[in-house]
């Protein structure tokens, strides 16, 4: 792509004085006028690109976009976000990552969008995604791994985005098992798992991420007062999306292969230990139809939940749980 | 639908004289030519229906065809079944159920084939599905289960095949968990269950099972002597495929509704009855990639396998089980 090598090039050359469209047409064989094109490309996506006596081409300001050309730069990962598929507005990123699995798309694909209009929570419910507020994101994994297996997918995800805020934010984020990730005891990311198998193996898995990053309090409706914010709103800080981004599909990477190779107990303990607001805490559970009430115990290496209900322990592979 | 009316018709006078074009005219208040092209259309299907003196018309036999014309007559079920796709040949009736279910159609619905070109085994093996020799069909469920419940539809699907099998027949069928069914330790049946969810629900399930019903030794391959089997030859009659599907849909239904209401300990006690060939029996077993030994001590309410190995007892979701 002519655009991504100008890019690259004038990334570079960032602190010095810029580069001269007749150098970028010499460094990358083309004719000046594709030049004149690729810059024209990249200013409408959103770079600043400044001239000097129209000669001199400098970078001086890169989009928070989830544009392929910003998350691929510089990205260390080998199989997550390899190939990306990025749109302004979607419908829902998890609805189309599930149809593209069905077509063959490979591991590791990611779907983002600026936007959702339908976007999807757990359990049929929505996922608000106002435009350019926050990482609107699915990817395409196909671990060879029973389906009984697949719900650790789920807790590997939430510790990938906790040690990602920590890491980039220095907020303290905690794990809900089994697929929100809150601060303060408010919700700022929710994982969407959904997957197609038989009942001996996985086909796809599809890892839906929603991260409320750049929201103020007035994108949230009033319902959702109290228990949901964003990192802004919790750092009072505005962080780079595709910064964010990164390093979370660096992470989740390390994680996935490591779940691959040697299970989910590889990561139980971390699990666990970003899992202290739920372990030895009362809690509501739904499971099915069914409502159950409990002390959690443990997290097994399923990935299921050990609650203490008062006549026996019992081992839950899912639900919706509220903290008493 | 013309056709149907004039067979139901038909069937009931079957034993009596018949019925002349004009009474089936007057009857349905159709026009005579109406009956003609009826009669022509069940004869098109395989009915025979005989004339005499080109007035009187009499069924004489039935086509043991999959056809919803037949398999609707006198069906005693209120869901499975109640929507019918018949084909000739279809590349494989799980593929084309899963992309149904995707596009919303109700639970319940069947799809059959007299012949499958590409007939779907677990995992990524084949089925053969030589023409009009067996049943060929996929069932569209919507339980509102966790997927963890489900691998317990595999169970009672069996179920409903050896009871439906024992009861049409006579013959000594056995469960072996969790997705075949035997005769004298050679597979007749087999089910391949395949899945859409999310971590908390299912959203809906494909059972497609394969029944081989009238098949002779040599239509299988030599590979599989000894291994695969039909009731024909276990029993040395031909049976209706269209009475045994029906059966079988009426005994799943009643076992399903139950399934959903009260969970598979419901039917925990009959299903290890069935299991007599696997409990108590060393096995070897393919989980995933692990290869793990030992004696089938249970089978527990979640449908997952107990096993005894050297060093503790272990809980098994699925696998591939070799008796040894």
């Amino acid at each position: 792509m002519i655009s991504e090598s100008i890019l690259t090039l004038l990334k570079r050359e960032k602190k010095s004085g810029g580069l001269s469209a007749s150098l970028l047409s010499s460094s990358l064989s083309l004719p000046t006028s594709s030049v004149y094109e690729g810059i024209a490309e990249l200013r409408k996506l959103g770079y600043k690109i400044e001239t000097e006596k129209g000669k001199i081409y400098r970078l001086t300001s890169v989009p928070d976009s989830l544009i392929p050309l910003e998350i691929h730069d510089n990205l260390k990962t080998k199989i997550l976000g390899k190939r990306i598929l990025s749109y302004r507005t979607l419908k829902s990123t998890n609805d189309l990552a599930y149809r593209l699995a069905e077509e063959k798309a490979p591991e590791g694909t990611l779907i983002v969008a600026e936007k959702q209009t339908a976007g999807k929570g757990r359990l049929g419910r929505k996922w608000l995604s106002p435009p350019e507020r926050g990482i609107w994101m699915s990817l395409i994994l196909r671990p060879k791994i029973p389906p009984a297996k697949a719900p650790g997918l789920s807790l590997c995800t939430g510790l990938a985005l906790v040690k990602t805020i920590r890491e980039k934010t220095g907020l303290q984020a905690d794990l809900k098992w089994p697929n929100d990730c809150l601060i303060e005891g408010k919700k700022f990311a929710g994982i969407l798992l959904e997957l197609s198998a038989e009942l001996d193996k996985v086909n796809f898995v599809i890892i839906g991420v929603g991260i409320n990053v750049n929201q103020v309090q007035n994108d949230f409706p009033k319902n959702l007062k109290g228990k949901a914010t964003s990192i802004l709103m919790e750092s009072g800080k505005r962080y780079s999306r595709v910064e964010l981004l990164k390093t979370f599909l660096e992470k989740l990477e390390k994680i996935y292969l490591n779940f691959k190779t040697f299970g989910l107990k590889f990561y139980l303990d971390e699990i666990k230990g970003s899992s202290s607001i739920m372990l030895g805490h009362k809690v509501k559970l739904l499971y099915g139809k069914e409502k159950i009430r409990g002390i959690v115990k443990d997290i097994d290496e399923n990935g299921s939940l050990i609650l203490e209900t008062r006549s026996r322990l019992r081992t839950i592979s899912s639900g919706e749980v509220t903290l008493i």
